[in-house]
């Protein structure tokens, strides 16, 4: 099994996605791709303690991903 | 569904871009490509609290953009 | 032989995985691919001698992975 | 319409070049490709409103780029 | 000769291997591909000169790599 | 006209490239390929207001560049 | 010419070899690819003004060369 289709797993559930310089989202992860672009709906930014909520979706763009877990 | 093709729901709406070093783009989306590649009218930039509005277009390199959101 | 496939001994075994920035990573590596994306399961992560236990699966990006040791 | 078509436009005018590690250029654009390669005449540089005006023409390599704007 | 084809007759000797970031390895060679992934066995790292021993293999990512040698 | 095409008119000229890191070199331009990879010859180089001159060529990797300039 | 062409007439000679992050090599190269992956015989690695010698083969990563120069 490949390690994007475990990611498969975690369609229309909540993650949390850590990113580089230590920004962080939680939100419902909606459209994936093999670049590891993400779509979240409803997430949250946390940066520094501080939690910024978005509306709508938010688009992550793949390099800048460290991982990605529920 | 793509993380790309979504975006395309933004096309023409407001959006937030947020970018490596600090830097952010509130604009209007007119164009995107596969490299996140990003064409904002009516942009305003914003570092460290100080607005900069920009006149016309602004493109954003896709591979500075961290997110995107409405 | 090449470094991908000696990897491939590890499936199912407990690593520890160093990702830039100074994170790092204990779990049972249940998939990985040819960028080195990794999908941990259990895993601790540690950062600056703090723990935080995930639960469920863990997907590190290959390109923020250092090195993978058993 | 595509980003790269979008910049076309500015073609032969004066447009601002904000590039990584706080450096930016203004120019009158003369030639890009699907890098964002640039070439500019008449360019000044601004490095920490230290402003130096360039001779000829000036090639800015286009993963340097942050954003372009008129 | 090419650079990698060189790198062949370190295969099962020990090599020191400086990665980005301060770290390196000491251990013997025991795979290498086209990208600098290497697999070590025996390896010691070394940070800040502290040392700490690895059990079995280490897979070092090759873009983490500044250089190998004997 | 593509942005590397311009750079021809550059060749056998003295031109100042910038590069990454605050490193800057001054010499004639005798080749260039599509990667920005340059040779120079009769090059200073300049750190930090200090000049080093090279004896023969220089060659820069093109993915250190910033800008060239005549 | 094309600038690794060029290189080729610095094969078997001493040459000087920057990389990123401040640390240098003088070594005698003997190979070379498109990447710019080098094998040195004979190398002293410095770094601030900290002379080591390497024995036997030293295998520089292109992607952390800045310049070469004989």
């Amino acid at each position: 099994m490949k390690p994007l289709d475990v990611l498969q797993q975690s369609l229309h559930k909540r993650v949390l996605v850590e990113t580089k310089g230590g920004r962080s989202f939680r939100g419902v992860l909606e459209a994936v791709d093999q670049h590891l672009n993400l779509v979240l709906t409803g997430a949250d930014e946390v940066v520094e303690d501080v939690t910024t909520p978005h509306t709508g979706l938010t688009l992550v763009r793949g390099d800048s991903v460290v991982y990605i877990s529920p």
